[in-house]
């Protein structure tokens, strides 16, 4: 978690500055995203909520993401991040939505994906979207890289509106 | 994160031995129980999913708790953590939930409760609850003490069942 704070704690000061509010979705991240926002104190002002979604089982139970939707994109894809932000933004009525998926390793995925690449995205008043691909195996490594990458593409979005 | 793991890890060797399954929901714990059991590698096998549900709202969106249910029960309580457990658990369909309610600091919560005091439950073939009071105000400190002794938790019931 440590590495993501400074991250957190400046995205908690630029939505607590706009009276805006976020929530998340997390698949490979693992938990990580959520945990930085909220360990910043006052957090329930602008953190509306947060799933860990693994499986698509979690995605519909959770989000209420039906079948169809994540059959409509790719596995591991940059439309599924939008789809899971989309959906988290959705469901807890929040001004953005943060969606992750990766595959943090140590193996690939079984897609033929290798491990350290994740799908990031912003949902929102602005919509962002980014593919990141670390070459490391690392599974702890790659949780906190993919989950601080996805709240520097949160920072980028409300320094961008 | 890196407190919990040798936890998670624990956790998840006497899950897979036994063919069971996890999901979560965390309040204060902010998503490191999710995040740890998801670190080790191979979670897809006993890691379900998880909610991090810091609000009313959240508990009713990600969980379907009604709010009848929640006005059934004290803030901050065992039973409210045993509801939050049992909802993950019925939710994800996992043999096991666990639930976490807690005041992480730095100041205590709108109940009275001083920061540090975590309620804390196990739902599944086995229940249990505990509370928890850290005298301490260290918001990330107390985060990841609720964390872990909600997998301590967890592994007490493995062990015992």
């Amino acid at each position: 978690m440590d590495t993501l704070l400074p991250l957190a704690d400046r995205a908690a000061g630029l939505l607590r500055a706009r009276g805006e509010t976020v929530a998340v979705a997390e698949s490979s991240a693992g938990g990580l995203v959520c945990a930085a926002l909220l360990a910043v104190p006052g957090a329930s002002a602008y953190f509306r909520g947060g799933a860990v979604v693994y499986t698509r089982d979690a995605r519909r139970a959770l989000l209420g993401i039906p079948d169809a939707a994540l059959d409509g994109v790719p596995p591991n894809s940059e439309p599924l991040a939008a789809l899971l932000a989309g959906a988290a933004r959705d469901r807890l009525g929040a001004t953005w939505g943060l969606g992750e998926t990766g595959a943090a390793g140590p193996t690939g995925n079984r897609y033929g994906h290798a491990a350290g690449r994740a799908c990031l995205a912003v949902a929102g008043p602005l919509a962002r979207s980014a593919t990141l691909e670390s070459g490391d195996a690392d599974r702890q490594a790659n949780m906190r890289l993919f989950g601080a990458e996805l709240l520097r593409l949160l920072i980028g979005a409300l320094e961008g509106g």
